[in-house]
């Protein structure tokens, strides 16, 4: 079943990552010619894409009413990754292994916020349950500006299952929780091979997955409210692991 | 001008921090007491804040078509502090300052959020401007989900000059940019006298600001689609600034 991307920035990265098949990229029959327009549309054609102009009700249509700023791109389903390729990923690299698991998040601004963060602090790999949670949708594409599709992403049966299948190669299953009585982030080397894991939006991680954790580490808070957003923690944790980490691949001062 | 507060955890938080004149408590009249809605009635009662219950139009009308969650206060404007409180907030604290400026933020979404953060790492003040930037309106107390209504907010006439007034207290004002060539956030000691600016969503600082700073950090990034939400950014650098500060005031381990 073909799925439709919407807004400039999820089809432009979506085109440039090349990694889905491509069928039709749909314009506004209005939209002037210019600005990423234009490089959409040489992306587009690159890629031997047939570009059509269409009026604003057929890409209101095919957005479901979400802000696709006059662009939208029919395509393939995404392609998602083995649990074999995020592990080649970090050999290729030659880092130790830096994953995410989200464990059943239902906010897709929530999961596409994390992934925007996950690609900018150079993240592997990211595990998500297949069913009951938010996986990789057209709305979760814009959510990340597109930066999932240049993310290597597993699709997993079973959360549990693969945290275990990732143990097994000596990777640390290291759970972000707001617990009391968990120690902070920087008290934990995170330089290590580590797959991060984050809970749902309402009781965080679920009990077999949080006991599959070899660790927990927590963000400190002092405020009179509790709780952060868990895109906003996720934020929080992931660069501070990175951080952990020397900002390694990132070419500040010659590095 | 009175002004409507919506929402539960904003009018809960407003009343428990009881720093502002309160008129009026009105509820749904549908709506079944329990809950945070005990909560609220109660500490309304307290505080000897009339309490109505009214049809839900009056609601939505006030509330403008926000998600009010059939709760809203009518009471007097934020109490903004001065440059001096935000000073003394310090001193009583027995920490060196630690400050947050907003330079000319447009979304009341990001600066709620910003608000949220800087509760939670025990911010001593923030300072915005008073013009052309969003202010503490009840959409951003309802984004910071009442966070705000405890913490110290400067509204001042001129970021620039409020800045050189908090340099000559001895302040050190540390811009977060994103550029090329600037150091990251852990390159710098953030455990002085500190006040971090953030800027605004498009173009960052204005440049009058940003030559204000004495110093600039960047979060470093290295995936394809670059920048990151200024609510996202801050709350990364207000961490990694609470971090190198080590916690302080937070009670793990009976710290």
């Amino acid at each position: 079943m073909p799925e439709f991307l919407y807004g400039r920035w999820p089809v432009l990265e979506a085109l440039r990552a090349n990694r889905r098949k491509f069928e039709q990229l749909l314009l506004l029959e209005t939209a002037e010619e210019r600005g990423p327009l234009v490089e959409i549309a040489g992306a587009a054609e690159t890629r031997g894409v047939p570009v059509h102009r269409v009026p604003r009700r057929i890409i209101d249509d095919l957005a479901k009413g979400a802000n696709h700023q006059g662009v939208v791109l029919r395509c393939g389903g995404y392609p998602f990754a083995s649990l074999q390729t995020l592990l080649e990923t970090s050999m290729h690299r030659q880092e130790k292994n830096f994953f995410l698991a989200l464990d059943l998040l239902q906010d897709p601004q929530n999961v596409g916020s994390l992934l925007r963060i996950a690609d900018a602090v150079g993240i592997h790999g990211l595990l998500l349950q297949e069913r009951r949670g938010v996986t990789v949708t057209p709305a979760v594409v814009s959510a990340s500006s597109g930066a999932v599709e240049h993310l290597a992403v597993a699709q997993v049966t079973n959360l549990v299952t693969a945290l275990k299948e990732l143990k097994s190669n000596d990777v640390w299953i290291v759970g972000v929780d707001l617990g009391p009585n968990i120690p902070p982030m920087d008290r934990t080397d995170l330089n290590m091979n580590i797959c991060l894991v984050l809970g749902g939006e309402g009781d965080g991680m679920r009990r077999l997955v949080r006991d599959t954790c070899d660790l927990l580490v927590t963000l400190p808070m002092r405020g009179h409210v509790g709780s952060l957003n868990v895109a906003t923690a996720g934020a929080i944790a992931l660069y501070a692991a990175w951080q952990a980490r020397g900002w390694q691949g990132w070419a500040f001062g010659g590095k």
